[in-house]
This record gives C-alpha cells, structure tokens and sequence, in this order.
C-alpha cells in the first residue's frame, strides 16, 4: 500500500501521508506557517469547540433538506470523536496562522471528512463521496466558524479560571479570618501609617478578588453571542434564511452553553470588541494579583533585615550561594504571569485594531493570546493559594511589637489635641527615639486613663465613638 | 500692606503671597513639583468634584455634632463658590504629583479654609478661626478623599463622553440607511469578497459603537462606589461609626449622583481594578475608532488609484506640494487619538500594578490618563461625527460597478455547481480578465435565467431560498 | 480698518482675523483639529526648528537661482525673528493633527510669509508679491519639512536631557563617595542576603544612569539625518539635482548641527525608525528609574516599621490626617513620570506601525509623545537629583545594627564548612532567635580568631584571598 | 534495583527518580512552577550556554587551585556532553519560575554533578565525591551564572536573527532591482500623490531593514558584557579576587565570543537594562516588518476591487467558502507575529522595573520573553522572504495605467504655472473626470512639448533640471 495519496485543491496537487486523516490544505498550511512552534493539538478545547461548530452545521443542514441525512449522520459522528478527544495528533497546523483562521478550519473540516468517510465505509482522500468543503463545511466559512468555535473554547477555559480565582479567595478569606485578631501597622506609600489587622489585609484581598470574578464573569457574557450563518461577510450568503437559527440551536444544544446569535451579523463578524474586552479585564485580574505578591513578599522580607510581618512557606532552597535563604519564590513567579499578560493584552488590542472592513484577519493571535493568557493566569491562581497562602503564618508578636513601637499612633490623638501638637509630639518621637507614649504623658497633654484608651491599637482598627466627645 | 503672610506647617514657615488663598502645604507643592506643567486648574471638574467632597464632609461632621455649626456653615459656602467655578486659579499644583494626591487635597482644603474664613470676617491665614487640617478636612484623609473626588469628576466626564459617541453613532446610523442600497463589494484581508450594501458597512459601525457606549456605561457603574470614612487606610481611624454613611448621603444629596459607600474600606482604599476597568474598556473604544478611520480612509483613497468608494468632506487643502490633494485628516486625527488612548492604558495598568500595601500612591497618573484619555476620545468622536461622517457621499457606480466586474460572484455559484468548478472559473476569469457570468455561459454550467437570478447583487446581500433547493 | 481680510485656497474663501499672521489653511486647521487643547506653541523649539528649515531653504533655492534675491532676504529675515521667539502665538494650530503635520507646516508657511510680507513693505494677505506655497514653501513638502524640523527640536531637547540626567548620575556619584563606608545588608528578593556598603548601591546607580546617557547620545545620532529634498514621497520631484545637497548645508550652517541627508529620501520619507529607536531608549531611562525610586523608597520605607537605612529629605508634610508622616513624594513622582513615559512608547510604536506605503501620516502623534516623554523625563531627573539624593542621609548604625544581626553572614562560611553546614546554622539561627557567631563557635566549626577575620562585614564586600586556602 | 534515591537538603528529603540526573532542587521547582508548560529544553541554547559556563567555572577554579583537578575535569567533560545536546531531557523545571533562575541554575549544576559522578566511576546522588553546590556551583551564584548563560544563548541567537533579517533584506533588494522600470503611483496617506518606481518601493524596504541589521547588531554588543564574579550580589563573596577574571577568559575561550567582564559588577548583577535596549530593537524590527506586510497586503489587494499593482505568491487556497480567493496570508502571519513582538516588549519593560534593590528575580520572563520574540521574528523573516516576496510579480501595465490616468500629475505643473493654478486644474480634472494632460492643453498653460516632458512619468522619480528655469 502507498504511503501517500494525492489530493488536489485549486493550487495544485499534493501527496498526502496515507495514514493522514488531515487533507492538502492542512498541508500547505503546516508547510506555510513554522512561527511559533504550537500546533492547534496544544489548545484541546479549541479542537473539541471545532467538531462542536461542525456538528451542529451538519445537523442543521440536514434538517433544513440540505444535506443528505446519511452524510449528516456520518459527520455528527465523527464529530463526537474529535469532540471527545480523539485524533487530536491530526491537528497539526501552528496556532499562529495568515488567513483569518482558515487553515484551522479546513484542518477540522478535512480531518472530520476523513473520519467520516471511514465510518461511512470509504476510505480518506474519497472526496466524490463526503467533501470537506462542499459537505463538512456546508453553510459556513472560517469567518464564522473560527470566532463561534473560539467563544465557545474560551468560555469553557474562562468557567475553570473562575474556579483557580474562587480557591485562591478562599485561601485568602480563611487566613484573613485566622488573622483577625493580630494587630499591626498599616503602612501607606511604604511609611508607617496606622494600625490594623493582619486580617483586614487578607480579608482586603479576598474581596479584591472576589470583585476580579464579577468582571470576568461579565467580559464571558460578551462571547456567548457567536456569529452562525454570517458565512463570509455576515451577509449570510449561500446560506439558508433559517440556516442561522438553526444552527444556534443545535450548538446550545450539544454543547449545553446559552449561546445566542449576535442581532447585526455584518458587525459581529468583523468585530472583536469582545476579546478586547475579556483581554482588558484579564489584564485587571493580572494587575491586582501582581499587586497582591508584591504585598506578600514584602510582608514577608527578612527574615532579620525586612519587615517579616508573615512567613511563606519555604518551597525549595532559595539560593545556589547563601545557605539558608528561602526566597518568595511562588509569588515572584506569579508576577511574572501577570507581567505576560499585561504584555498580551497590548497583542490583543493591536490585533483587534488591524481588524480591516468586513473581517478581523488577526484572529489567530488574539486567539493565541487569549488562550495563554487565560492558562496561566489559572495556573497561577493555583499555584499561589496551594503553594503559598495557605501555609503562611504570621509573626503575631514582631506584628504588635512594631505598632507599640511606631509613630503613627499619634494620628488617634487628632481629634483630642489637633493636628499641630500630634505632630511636634511625632518629630520630638523621632529625634529622640522615645515613645509618643511617654512623650505626651511628658507634656501633659493627655491623662494616662485617655491615653491608654486612645492608643490601644485595638480601638484602632475600625471608627468608634470617642470619649468625650 | 504686606505683600506676604507667613504660614507654617510641621517643616517649618514659608511666606505665602498676601493674596492667594492656597496656603504654605499647596505653596511646597508647587516648588516639589515641575513636572507636566499642567495644573490641576486645568481640569475643572476635578476641583468641583473635591469641593463636593469637603462641603459633604462639613455637613456630615456637623451633624454628627464633630463641627461647630457656624464653621460648617462657612465652609459650605466656600465649597459651592468653588464647585461653581470660582477661584479655579488658586488651584496651581501640578496634577502629576507624589503623596498620593495630598497636594491637591491640601491646595483644596487651603483654598477652602481661607476663602471660608474671609466669609467668616477674619483674614487668610487666620487658621485659629477655622483651620484647613482640623476643620476643613475633618474626618478625611486623602487617601478617601482625593479617589472619591476623582470618581464624580470621571463620572461628569463619562456623561459628556457617552453623549459625544451617542452623536457618532447617529451619525453613522443615518448613513447606514442613506446607502441602504448601495450595492459594493466586501472585503476581506483586503481581497475582494462577496456583495454587501454599503448601508450594512455604516450601519455595522453604529452598531459596533453602540455597544461600546454599554461596556463604558457597565464601567461607569463601578466608580459610583466610594469610600468616604475609610480616612487613612480604610479602618477608619478618627472617624465617628455613623461618619461613612453620613457623609455619602450628604454627597448623593449635593451631587445628585447615586453614590454608594464601598463595602469594604480597606480593599476600597487600597484598590484601584475600578479605574484598570474603565481604561480598558475606552481603550476597547480606541481600538475600534481606530478600526473605523482605518476602514473610512482605505474606502475613501483614491481619487483615481484607490478603492474611492466613498469621499469624506474636504476639510483642508491636503499638501504643501501637491495641488487639489484632499487628505482624510479627521480620520488620521482619531487614529492618533487612538492610539495615545492606547499608550495611556498600559500607563494606568502599570501605576495600578504599583500601588503597595494599604494605599495606591500613583493614583495621580491614574487621574490624569483618564482625564486625557475621556477629553480626546469625546473630541475625537465630537470631530468625527460632525467634520467627516455626516459629510460622506457614495460613489455609487463605482461601487457596483467593482461588484460586477468582481470575481467574489463566484461564491454564489457554490451551492448550484460545488467549491471545485467555481475555484476553476475564479481561475479562469483571472487569468483571462472575463467575466464569471461569460464563462458560467459558455461552459454552460447553469442557464441564463438560473444565472441572473442568482448573480444579482441584490440577492447576495442577505440569506435566501435557493432556486430549485 | 477692516477687523478680517479674506483669503482663499482651493476649498474657497474665508475670513482671517486682519492682524493674525496665520493665514486661511491655518484657520481650517483650528478649526478641524480640537482634541488636546495643546498648540503648536507648548513647544517652541519646534516653531524654531521650523522656522530654520524655511530659512536654510530660502537660501539653498535662492542660491540655485529658483528663487529671487530679495524674496530669500524678506524670509530669511522673517525666519530668524520666528526662530528667536518671536511671534509665537500665531503658531495656534493642535499639536495633534492629521494630515502628517501639513498644517503645522502650513502654519510656519503664512506666519513666515506674511511677517517677510510686512518686512517688504506689503500687507499681510498679499500674496502676489511673496506666497506661502509657492515661495516659502518652494521645493519643499511637509513630507520633507516636518520630520526634519522634528529632528532638529529633538535634537535641542536631548542635549537638555542629557545634562539633566549627568546632573542625576553625578548626585548619586557623590552619595556613592559619601556613603563609601557605611556597610549595609544586600537584599536579593527582598530577602537578606550579604554585606556591601551604601556607596557601592549608590554608585551602581550612577554607572546605570551613565550607562543610559550612552544609550541616549547613540539614539540621538539616528535622527541626525533628515529629508530635506524628498518632496512629497522621496523622489524629490520639482527640486532641482543640487537641491538636497544645498539645503542640507545651509541647515548646518544655522543650526551649527551636523546634519546630514539621507542616503535613500524615499525610504527615510516613509521610515520612523529613528523615533522608535529613540522612544525605546527613553523608555529604558524610564524603566531605570522608576527601578531606582522604588528602591530609594524601600530603603527610606518606615520610619519605625520599615528598613530605615536611609532619610530622603522631607519636602513636605506627608498626610493629611496623620501628623508628623512625610512621604517620599519626589520618588513617587518619578515613578509615575516613567509609567507615563513606558505607556507614551507604546503609543510611539502604534504610531509607526501604522505608516502606510510612502509616508508616515501618523507623525504628529509621534512629536507630542516624544515631546512630552523628554519633558517629563528631564524634569523628573532634575527634581530627583535637586530634591531628593543630594539630601538623603543615612543611618549608619541602623544600617550597621541589621548587618550584624543578620543571618546572610552565613555566606561567608561556605567556603570554609561548605554550603550544607552553612544552611544548618542559618536554620538554627533563624529557629532560636541567635547569632550565626554564637552558633559556630558553640558548635566549634571555626575558631573565634577565625570566625571574626571571616565574618568581618567589611571583609565581605569585596573578593579577598581568604584564610588558609 | 530501586526506582528512587533519596536526596536532601536544607528543606527536608525527597525521592528523587533512579534514573534522573537531575536532583532534589530540580525536582522541589517540578513541583512549584506549573505554569506554562514549557520546559528549559525548549530552549537549546540556554542549556548549552549554562553548560559552558559551569565549565568555564570549572577551569577556572581549577587553576586557582580552589578545586581538584579530577573534579575540574569530570565537571568539563560533563559540560562538554550537555553542550552538545546530550540529557537535553533532563532540563525539566518549568522556564516561568521564581527565585531569579535559581532553579534553572540548580537543574544545570545537578545533571552536570551526576552526569560528572557518574564519569568519575561513582553513583548518581554521592554528592559526597562531587557536591552540585560546593563543586559545580563554586564561586558562583544564580545571580552571575543565569545572566551570562542567558547573553550567551542570546547572542547565539541573534547571529541566526540577523542572517534572517539579511535575507529579507536580499530578497527586496533583488526585487527592487527586478522593479527598476516599473512606473507606479506613489500614495501618501492612501491618497494618490506622485509617481515612482516600483523598484523605490521595494528598495526602500530593503534599506529599512538593512537599517534594522545594524541596530540589532549595536544591542547585541551591550550583551556581551556579563557579570561572572559577582556572585550573590556583585560584591563578589566568596571569590578568589583573581576569578572574575580568569572565568572570563575561560568563557572566552571556550564560547569563542568575545565576552567581557562589567566594570561595576554590583550594578550589572541588577541591571536588566541591556535586555530592556534589545526588546525594544527587536521591537522597532517588528514595528518596520508590520509597516511592509501592511503595505504589501494594501499594493496586492484586489484581484478587481483593489489596488492589484503586485501579485503575492499564492500559498493556499484563501477560503473555505470564496472559489478562487487567496489570500495574502504570509504577510498576515508576519502581522501576528510583530504584535506578539511588542507586546513583549512590554513584559520585558514591566519585569525590568521590578526589579528590586540587588537584583532583578524577574529575569526568567525577560528571558522567555526574548526567546520568543528572537525566534519568532527569525522564522517571520525567512518565512517572509521565502514564501512570499521572492516569488512577487508586478502588474506592470496596471501600474503604468493608474499613473497615466491620475490627477497627481498636476504636482509637477507647481514650477511651471503655481500651485493655485495647478489645483484649479486638479479640481477640474476630478469634477469632470478629464484628463490632467487634457485640461491645461485646453486651457493653453503650456504647450504640448513641454507637457509632454513635464508629465512624463519616468521624469518625474528623481529631482532633474527643469526646463527653461
């Protein structure tokens, strides 16, 4: 038996791999596009969304009397197949492709026709009775195709970073509970302020994040309108007037997700304001995490020369030359996932705006970006809660010890002597190192009943009615 | 008279001009800070905004019995004269700036105080009387103060933009059905596609436009939360416990804005993802003015060796050099426009990034790339709407003749004859210069009638029961 | 006397203020472009530059006989008054422009024309005896005027830079010498790690700002070379052979710069790759210190709760509400200039990519990014350098209290007990609260004489021969 | 046989796999960073230079007399096989890690370590006769051996690069020859300007990137500073003071490259300021690379409704729906890749500046970051030059056509009859859709001998004496 077949397009003949179930297109794509070095195989659920896309085409098609039911039956098939997993090795073209996407398209189309053609007793290549173009992809194009399939594999990413964040605001909720009763200073622009609790500070980035999970969840609304039947341009050429509809239907129906058909077709297929979006919000979700390890690591400094207001928990030797130190490592590794994808959000938006009338052809690395973008910041989130918040401890005593010792108490004697005395009280503090304790017992200002009410930093961290007044 | 009066504050004294109504605090700003040579006056809505504030925090102390009702009563005064436009002048820092914006809440609380105290019969300076620190910014810190200020200012600010993109979106709306039967060709990856009316193109902007005017709706939404009382880390040191909620109502009642205190002050205080929000989503309407001008520019080159499909009004003699040259330029501007929106987000996203602990002290680049970005994109869209859109005119024969003299017909033939021969008879057209419907003819694929039916332009601009199918 | 004359161009006619010297295009241009607010007047190098471009050509077409004697003298008088400062406010149009500066161009046309009118003994407005295009203008473009005027306002504006930054790196040079002897403790990851002195961090950041002053000259090379010549799209139509050549020279002799042209006009008429270059660089600087005001803060972080090793000079009081803080403004400020700079880079890069064919229309963008970044960065570096190093302190016993306490002396042990020891005792340290000095003795690893020559902090900062080895 | 050995250190024992080379360290970083999936061993090179590093150590501490010579030859000989390509698989830990490379740094001293025990006769793990830290590691730190790994593998790469980018360059050069004498219009801002060659065009973007080469090249020589010596954090700790200098020439040596030791090594061990200038170069590439494929994609557009002046390659069929399109999708691709590009570059920046006090620990995204961005933008190149601009073919009548039929001739009326009579004739030609040459021979400005040298398009690419002047 040869080890090719020859198949044909309207560029030529090519020899095909005999045991290939992709087709020439396929071919010259993987040949035309060596970039990045990622096939589509890397993006599993873009591959699953794919064969979801076809399938409800070909379903559709045969319920409108456009397609022969046996050949319909055949496709859903081996749909199923590749939705669940199968053939994934024949995905072969890279992520990063010209063409708006349409050498992924056609590496499902030829990949899903040759399967079927198997299971309808053919053998691949056997175009005359199953065609990639003529039958698989019936009713469509790459134009609505690729974005559809995109939303729906992006949804399904976006459900299991939602989860990553929820595990990591629950990691953050319970130490902020397990933190709530240690007193310590709160610090603005790195300069000792004010007290407060270590758990208010956890507590803060539990609610951080959990705000982060609104907004991802509303950046997903956007991509649950998908763009069926606009075919090439959104005119819906070649397409049946019930073909859209249709079509929609079937898709929410096996892929079980509330999918729904943008209102203006001509709009939705040239627009990508929905990735633009879900890159903007991802890119928040990035900022604040970023923000929240670099708090960490330095609560965490020290252990003699830093604040060492928390421990993390060692994960591995910290240095090749200094024996003993333990280094920040999970949370310096997440900043780094947030400084990627702050950097990808600027691909996204670049690409989104070189978008030209009718059609973005920059989807492919948008696509990319978002899919990236979205694993890390997942794996991240992960990696954070598992491997560093919920094993840090904290240094009570350095915590309480640092606010008796501070400065910053003063600002709780505002409201009693002004603010012009509490601030001699604080530079006489500092020139002479003494306590603002003794200082304003000193200077009388205060009897020691008062002041032992108003600077006991637990009447510190919230508003209270205050004496006297 | 003396030309000076000497004020001093904890660094020590300074003269201040006898007749400015700023104080020692704003006058070390001004010396502290070279930097934009922009100053605060320069957005006037911002001073408004913080003069709501400190008038809402009178009120709120004196109803809670913390300020003496006739000092109340003159700093109210003093607010609304400043909220209503006066003494903009006084306002000189800088609006880039460190402290977190305690400049600007100081040159506030300074110009307050002594425009206050004249009402009140003393002299500036006078701080025995009424006082900017103990009085005037009563129960404030900067750190609530200067973000909920800056969150009516954006929310003003908003308003005015929205209007301006609701007026580009008209605009485009009335052109989508002016050219509702242009016939033109589509394009995708610049390559002649499928027909299309050139009334889908506009309408497809004003739809796309649309949309943009709810996603900066939705951001808005989330600066209504302030946090008023969170005082200096959002524990609320020196505040009364009915401060927060008093003191946002007085600031719903003197805004009429729905402003809502922030669920958690600490967070709220530290957390700047809100302003990350919005500048993602104006850099969502960036990209896709941005989009829009590159497609008005690419329909409209020519006169004789472009698309000229389109031409926008003339707005100024377009060369130095070349005679009867017309550029685009209102177009060119909004891309320039675009991209520096672009440029600001990824500013806004590193100084969010930076904030540290209980305090984002860059919240004044925060300030003053929203400011810009929201003033050029509603210029922008001001500018477009009215010197570009509203002037276009069709080149109507131009764009059918491009239609049928194109190529792209071929598409329509696929589900009569297949993919394959209408590859050949694209192929053939192009290299031989005919024309599709010659070469169906004479090939004799379909009949005459069959073929003018379904190479009508008309018939291809939207979905449709296909003859004998 | 008439308040308007009334001059037209190819659109038609309007009426100019009488006094204005701008003329018609001028007054479209104002009347087209509202979007920053900012006129071409904000930045006068560039009216300077502007003006020596129209000057050096008068007298390179003059001297090749394209031009009258006495026309060249009237503008070569009237450029020189321009480039001297005068007239300034007759340059009204937005910086931000489409067209690719045409209006700016057009702008130094009328302003030139009808100040060199007046000097002629005509009226402003009379065209017929000198014209803004045919004789200011004459062999030239605004495809050629404006980038080359650009570069040379660039030029001008990097050398007030470049002092600004050697002014920084000689601040830091000189705390570098001072601090020589205050030995510290190095952190790596904010985590101890071993001894060196203040100078040696000081001094690093000299070397890195010197380093940058480089990088700065080498990029500024780049833009040395302009288009004079190109005309409209490089192939220098309707200039005469001699023309590039002459121009050239005479624009070395005013500017007393050593400019020189282009070896390919049509690829530098289409080509911003030298304001890439350039932007990239100036992003670097940014980058560099943004890196070294946050750790000028970090080690001014405190005063009680934080690392305390060094005081910025206090500038103003910190806080609003809490007495006696003083915050590190002039870091802060500069932090946020660089995020201003790093976010305007982007917009630079945007700008270029969008070049299309023969030309770069998106160049205004480019100029005001690049304006406003050199701006800002001088500034900063200057208030840096004058408000903040000259006056920093340190606290050498802190400094060397942290040093002696800590447990990264370890370090130095690997070498005589080998790295697994060394990780023991650092463990016990960090377990009992003790002294890495107290533990090997007590385990008698090293003998006391030893161990003191060992972990001597000052003989830690450099190599060394090291005892018995 | 066991499957495990067990290994310790300072945190604690691990079962480490029989057969892996790689150790304890390497395997706690297995665990810890799961984040992107791309391991060390994707980047060849990287492994390679660390390797050669190791063993310039090696060599150097062997003649220092600081290690034995059996050890010093077992580590050179290990290195020698790992440079080569051997236990490639062996580089597991993640590239995205934490701790400033410590990891990738341990993974190489681990595998080196018992690949040498291993040639020494003894067992994997019997770190007794050869210890990973005191023995491969010594006198070294992460902070020295990771950066000088990562210059190394860097220039490396960039040599390819560079040959890359001069084949492209070739390959326009070769096509602006075979364009010489094709007569084109030249556009400004799409709009039709004047005419050229088509040869111009394409030589001009061979200079651009002739330009580019050299850029490159200047960054790449700032890489060829590294900081071995410095260990922990410049200081030099626990090196023989002549070290710096002997690894260096070792490395020299051994790598062939001329690399030089920093003068200031505390500063160059925190600096990342060289990564930052070679982003930004490579970004300024893909800017210029984006700029041509835009260009390219706009001069190919059509076949019939666009600009159809050249003809790309056709490398696939262009749509799953449209018979007969193809599409530019090799430029598309390039497109993609140039804004993956400068979003990196914006990474690259964000993890420079976060760097704090003696080092940067975001070096491994700077890292992945320019790994990336060099291979992409190298396969980009041959990609570009290879499928598509080698095999372009020019319309040459199309090309003549538009010129002859255009208005921009009018340009070069300006010195023979002014600019105001030249635009009336522009604006007549446009009103009745006349011809340039017809209008001023009716209108009997000039004769028709000197129209018909005037308008002749191949007078008007270069400057040329003008008749009668």
């Amino acid at each position: 038996m040869s080890e090719y077949r020859t198949e044909r397009d309207s560029l030529g003949e090519m020899r095909v791999p005999a045991e290939a179930y992709y087709g020439i297109q396929t071919l010259r794509a993987m040949e035309n596009f060596h970039i990045t070095g990622i096939t589509m195989a890397h993006y599993p659920r873009f591959i699953t969304a794919l064969a979801h896309v076809k399938h409800a085409a070909a379903r559709a098609n045969a319920s409108l009397g456009l397609l022969d039911e046996s050949k319909a039956r055949a496709i859903a098939r081996a749909c199923e197949e590749v939705a669940s997993g199968l053939l994934r090795d024949q995905f072969v073209v890279d992520v990063l492709q010209g063409g708006a996407g349409t050498s992924a398209n056609m590496n499902a189309n030829e990949v899903i026709c040759n399967r079927a053609l198997e299971m309808m007793g053919h053998q691949r290549g056997q175009y005359e009775f199953l065609h990639p173009l003529n039958d698989v992809n019936m009713s469509q194009s790459t134009n609505d195709v690729y974005p559809s399939a995109l939303n729906i594999a992006l949804i399904l990413d976006l459900r299991e970073l939602i989860d990553a964040m929820e595990h990591l605001r629950k990691a953050f909720w319970r130490k902020g509970q397990e933190f709530a009763d240690v007193i310590k200073m709160g610090r603005t622009q790195l300069q000792d302020a004010v007290p407060m609790t270590l758990g208010q500070e956890f507590s803060a980035w539990a609610v951080t994040i959990g705000e982060d999970v609104q907004r991802v969840d509303e950046a997903e609304d956007l991509i649950f309108e998908i763009n069926m039947g606009a075919t090439a341009i959104g005119t819906g050429l070649n397409s049946h007037p019930d073909y859209t509809r249709t079509v929609t239907e079937k898709l929410v129906e096996i892929t079980t997700l509330k999918l729904v058909s943008s209102p203006d077709l001509v709009e939705a297929t040239q627009d990508t304001g929905a990735y633009v979006q879900l890159s903007g919000v991802l890119k928040r979700v990035a900022v604040k995490l970023s923000k929240i390890c670099n708090d960490l690591r330095l609560l965490s400094s020290g252990p003699r020369c830093g604040l060492n207001e928390i421990n993390l928990p060692p994960m591995q030797p910290g240095s090749s030359i200094m024996p003993g130190k333990v280094n920040p490592v999970i949370p310096e590794v997440v900043n780094q996932v947030a400084f990627a994808v702050i950097g990808l959000d600027v691909t996204v938006s670049m690409a989104s705006e070189a978008g030209q009338l009718e059609l973005n052809v920059m989807e492919p690395v948008i696509a990319l970006s978002l899919f990236q973008t979205i694993n890390m910041l997942r794996r991240a989130c992960l990696t954070l809660a598992d491997k560093c918040v919920s094993g840090i401890t904290a240094n009570r005593e350095r915590c309480r010890e640092l606010v008796e010792n501070s400065i910053g108490l003063v600002t709780a004697l505002n409201p009693h002597i002004g603010y012009e005395k509490s601030a001699e009280i604080a530079k006489e503090a500092l020139r002479t190192g003494g306590s603002v304790y003794d200082i304003v017992l000193e200077k009388g200002y205060l009897s020691r009943e008062e002041l032992e009410d108003i600077l006991k930093p637990e009447n510190m961290v919230r508003p209270r009615y205050v004496l006297g007044r």
